[in-house]
């Protein structure tokens, strides 16, 4: 089972992680999380990684849903939003296959849920260009 | 099959928050995200929740490593450690079940960090009292 999907895109590193973000507020996703792997584990462990952001994008009407279908839920999210610098100028953005692992779980109402979800973000990949 | 493991204390919220973040920092986690859920739901939806954080964890050992052998992982991490106030005093810690969640992706090499995760995470939620 594949657990994201991805598209690679010719351009700007951060000028693809500025479209992403208005593309996920477009379908009404705020970035609640940002984590700069890169520096990251520069910091920890004083080793080089190429450019590798993950972003937890959160739609609020949907998670409140969640939430209330499945108390745990949060263990699973933000859904992540990861925006990859593979090299010669090509940035790779994948996106968690929410319907996928929300079916993990178990919970007929949050499949529905998760399977909206899974459209509005497969929405904002189909747009990256 | 579950997706996280939990365990319910009586205590303050903020103080478990405290305590397992310490306790996370023990095993080499650092906790790279917080969402408070709450004031979230609250500040989007005007929408009244219970006390709930999800905290994101990392150990950037096993993160290096669990890079190098997919590329793609960064779309499933951190692990996330959540924290809800329950009522009466109870509060309930529940970690992401990062061995079932790796599962997923069909990486033999990711299986063997993510059982050494899971190892350290379980120890942490024994721990909390």
């Amino acid at each position: 089972m594949n657990y994201y999907q991805s598209k690679t895109v010719k351009g700007d590193f951060d000028q693809v992680i500025e479209q992403v973000t208005n593309l996920l507020k477009d379908e009404g996703f705020g970035v609640l999380t940002e984590i700069d792997v890169k520096q990251t584990l520069k910091k920890k462990l004083d080793v080089d990684f190429k450019p590798y952001k993950i972003l937890g994008a959160c739609n609020p009407q949907f998670a409140y849903e969640a939430f209330k279908a499945e108390d745990k839920i949060g263990s699973l999210l933000p859904c992540n939003v990861i925006v990859i610098d593979q090299g010669d100028e090509k940035i790779e953005v994948a996106i968690m296959d929410a319907a996928a692992m929300m079916k993990m779980v178990g919970n007929a109402k949050l499949e529905e849920i998760s399977a909206e979800v899974s459209i509005k973000l497969e929405k904002v990949l189909s747009k990256i260009n």
